[in-house]
């Protein structure tokens, strides 16, 4: 399942440090967090009246740029803009409402998919007898070391300890054992939406690297290998369109190779994500196919139309709250978070803009426009925010939304009420228009559906920008310290990858490995060779440096 | 939060063991289950053609009888019927896809209403410091007997072990004293939908009570007593419309008294289900005034409009899977599950009917007219099952349907083809009768909306002439002897519920207990007297023996 726990552990600790985020150590009390952020302003005592007498705002946003210094830019940001707050316990986080309702926009839109093709949620216990996880020994073998074990309940201690899932392909098989009997059982397909646990002993980041997390993790079988290899396709399909429909993030669909497939699987295949600010690729999901691995191992048999026996074919599949961290990296600048509209909590803030001046009852029409646009939009299923606080400046909210992310913000002054327009901002281009009251209603949604487009758009043109096709070692070397991947002919060897891995390392940067095996393959020439072999090519494979 | 731990850990075991399901013991191999059921079934070879040479068929259905033994039937039931499979850690739970697709009919009910109330989705670890969960005392006092300890990741023993959330009160809170600063940051409601822990040492019952559930905890804090006590009504209002509207239960909402209020909180609100085949009560959902006692303990204080200083009000309420086995004890029979159709993952399975001796174009017309009905069906979001299996008689079928509880059987034979009508079956009471095509699409929804309402009248009967109205101890301990509920007029005071519970126990009974003060009250006569102690009564107290 991702992310993949094999991949996850070669990545050496010095060389994520850049991305290492300071996390208080277990047994500590929570600490009021640091970073500048919302919460400080409120501390200070509301002004009254229309704005005048504000006091002196403190800085808000961000005291790191993107570019300066990628992973101090990302672990502010997502304090400030109120997605996480570290946790006493070192590599857990919480999402905040901000954060979790993206991912309910994720679970949503995905669930709906899965459950069109007859895929069924149930939920199995997080719990794992130590028999049962050590079933499946070369699977077991990658998850061992970061395996929580409970040991005591109240004040006795348990026989046995027990794991908690880190995955669920042993917790369920055993049932699935149970269930299917006959081809009529088959095809069995379930989901489950849960947490699991994966003690890692690596820098946490949140979203991307959590010792708890998120995630849905799907399991199914099937009685011949080709409904278990359509299905691989199919779920990978909702993958991509997860990180490019909803979240605007670019990603390359493709095959694992045999060194960085899941352990047990037949094969991966994964949508492959990019952060040109750190040229690391991200793995962003995968969909495996199990093979009769573990069907032979855990007794997954059934009657087939003809009366023989056969064993079941599997899958398993699964999308982390991961998904969200690699969207903030992606489009974030140094104002703060840049939320597709699809995904933003609130698509749309509006903010009026009364004169100090303005009489009360010309506060009141104003406002009461503001409702009546929020009112209208709502009923088009556009998610609204209002900001009528007085204790705030325009210019104060308009940083406090920027940094939040919020894709349009429409302003509504006093000429605005004369003119009868209000002005929508951008939040990705910082582009304004003025637009005509009546038109209001659709161009607002109009405008979103734009702004979801270009920011896929343009995040694809940077992430094609940073595919560079090589053929040499020496181009290969180039592009990697370009912070690029690379798309190269290649032996499909695992010790040729292991080989690339060692002598891509340098003295401040980890190793290469390869992304994937792009299902879009460009034409090998006749005679092409590995470019890092000199074996003959079997295939092209995208190649990165990666988290 | 629901269930109470205290109450809960004051249930005798001995009293308890009527309900007792045998659970395999940690570590040992998941079983093949026993219970009669339809994989059984699937292991004979299906046989060829339209059901003529069909193999004997094993016993569909339950051993046992609802009224015979209640706790056996119980247990057979939840796994014939394909809810819940035994796990092999004992006290916890596999919930398969037809008992979860029920839970996510009550989430999405439950979570769409509290959204309207401004309520927002989040998540919080699940792991607590040692240092975090003591931080109040009384409060984790109740929990501390069950609480699950991690004390090691992979190989290495943890420095200080980590408990895993029971409730998350002194998870939330100490993030709730620096999110909230200014009255401007209040209200702060939040829930989650999670698992969480309580390693209980008495005889687990599927969905009643195991070591790991699933649930929403809502935890919200106000500047005023007054907004926290109307959210408090407010969200025990939607647990009612949980169990009456949804599950068709019928509940008596009221206070719980000071002795079996949550620990910490200022007061509890309930409301009551009850099993009249055992004469228990059961709390259904827990909705808690916290008051300051949990602010002042973290320190959630707030700067008030006028510049003074104040601690939070706060509420937490909790709503678990234990609806679903309240559901399934009220309104399951001797052939199995009867399921409200509002909460039934299939509310009409569709049979047809060949005769062996049908030409295959009939068979095929016949199926086609199935297929228009589910199509017809399904625009209009009725949720449809159709059995074209061949390999079972309608009798197998029409057996299996009512034993996973569908609410409408629609049957459509050789004559209903000639005749253009069809046979609908209600489970709940076995009435048939036919209804000609063209009216199929407005009849069925039609007749959900019967059934649903029939099922809670139906349960709402049973559940009236389960309350007794008494005012001496006599009449007091007939009722609960009778496996009734008693309403008695009492003098709400400690000592008396604790000596009431001593005295009403018997041999093979537990103690009583109130199950709650009733909102509703009936007038309080002049000069009443408590039925138990004879000092003047306060108000009417339902009680009843419990879960």
């Amino acid at each position: 399942m991702s992310p993949d726990p094999v991949a996850v552990e070669e990545v050496v600790a010095e060389q994520v440090a850049d991305l290492c985020v300071a996390a208080p150590a277990e047994g500590e009390k929570p600490k009021k967090e640091k970073k500048p952020k919302p919460q400080k302003e409120k501390k200070e005592k509301p002004a009254q009246g229309g704005g005048k007498e504000l006091k002196k705002e403190t800085q808000l946003g961000l005291s790191t740029k993107k570019a300066d210094d990628f992973s101090k830019w990302y672990s502010e940001l997502v304090v400030a803009s109120e997605l996480i707050s570290y946790y006493d316990v070192s590599g857990c986080y919480i999402l905040r409402p901000w954060a979790f309702s993206m991912w309910e926009v994720v679970q949503r839109w995905f669930d709906d998919n899965i459950k069109k093709l007859g895929v069924q949620n149930a939920y199995f216990p997080m719990f794992i007898t130590e028999d049962v996880l050590n079933t499946e020994k070369d699977h077991v073998e990658g998850f061992a070391p970061e395996v929580a074990w409970v040991t005591r309940a109240g004040n006795s201690e348990m026989d046995k300890p027990i794991a908690i899932r880190p995955t669920s392909e042993t917790v369920m098989y055993p049932y699935y054992a149970q269930w299917i009997r006959s081809h009529r059982d088959l095809p069995l397909r379930l989901n489950q939406w849960t947490n699991v646990v994966r003690w890692e002993f690596k820098y946490p980041t949140p979203f991307i690297r959590s010792r708890e997390f998120l995630w849905q993790e799907g399991h199914t079988a099937f009685a011949t290998q080709a409904e278990a290899d359509t299905e691989v396709r199919q779920i990978l399909d909702f993958y991509a369109g997860v990180y490019q429909e909803l979240l605007a993030v670019p990603v390359t669909q493709g095959q694992k190779s045999d060194k960085e497939k899941f352990a047990g699987a037949l094969y991966t295949t994964t949508v492959e994500a990019f952060i040109p600010d750190n040229g690391r690729g991200v793995q962003g999901a995968t969909s495996h196919c199990l093979g009769q691995n573990f069907s032979k191992m855990f007794g997954i048999e059934f009657e087939t139309e003809d009366h023989g026996k056969s064993h079941a074919w599997q899958n398993s599949w699964g999308l982390t709250t991961r998904s969200l961290g690699v969207m903030i990296m992606t489009h974030g600048d140094d104002k703060g978070l840049v939320l597709p509209p699809r995904v933003a909590p609130k698509q749309v803030v509006i903010i009026p803009i009364p004169k100090s001046s303005s009489a009360p009852e010309q506060v009141a029409a104003m406002f009461e426009q503001v409702k009546a646009f929020k009112a209208s939009l709502e009923s088009s299923s556009v998610r609204v925010e209002t900001d009528y606080r007085t204790n705030y400046t325009p210019g104060w909210k308009y940083n406090h939304w920027e940094l939040r992310g919020v894709p349009i913000r429409m302003e509504l002054g006093p000429k605005d009420m004369d003119n009868k327009t209000v002005v929508l901002a951008r939040r990705d281009t910082g582009a304004k228009e003025f637009v005509p009251w009546d038109q209001v209603a659709t161009r607002v949604p109009e405008l979103l559906e734009q702004i979801q487009a270009d920011m896929l758009a343009k995040a694809k043109a940077r992430y094609d920008a940073c595919v560079e096709t090589v053929t040499t070692w020496d181009a290969f070397m180039a592009a990697l310290n370009n912070k690029h991947m690379a798309l190269a002919p290649w032996a499909d060897e695992e010790e040729v990858e292991e080989d690339v891995k060692k002598r891509s390392a340098t003295a401040d940067a980890m190793g290469a490995k390869t992304l994937c095996i792009p299902f879009e393959q460009p034409p090998l020439p006749e005679g092409a060779v590995c470019f890092a072999s000199g074996k003959p090519a079997k295939n092209w494979a995208l190649w990165g440096r990666s988290y």
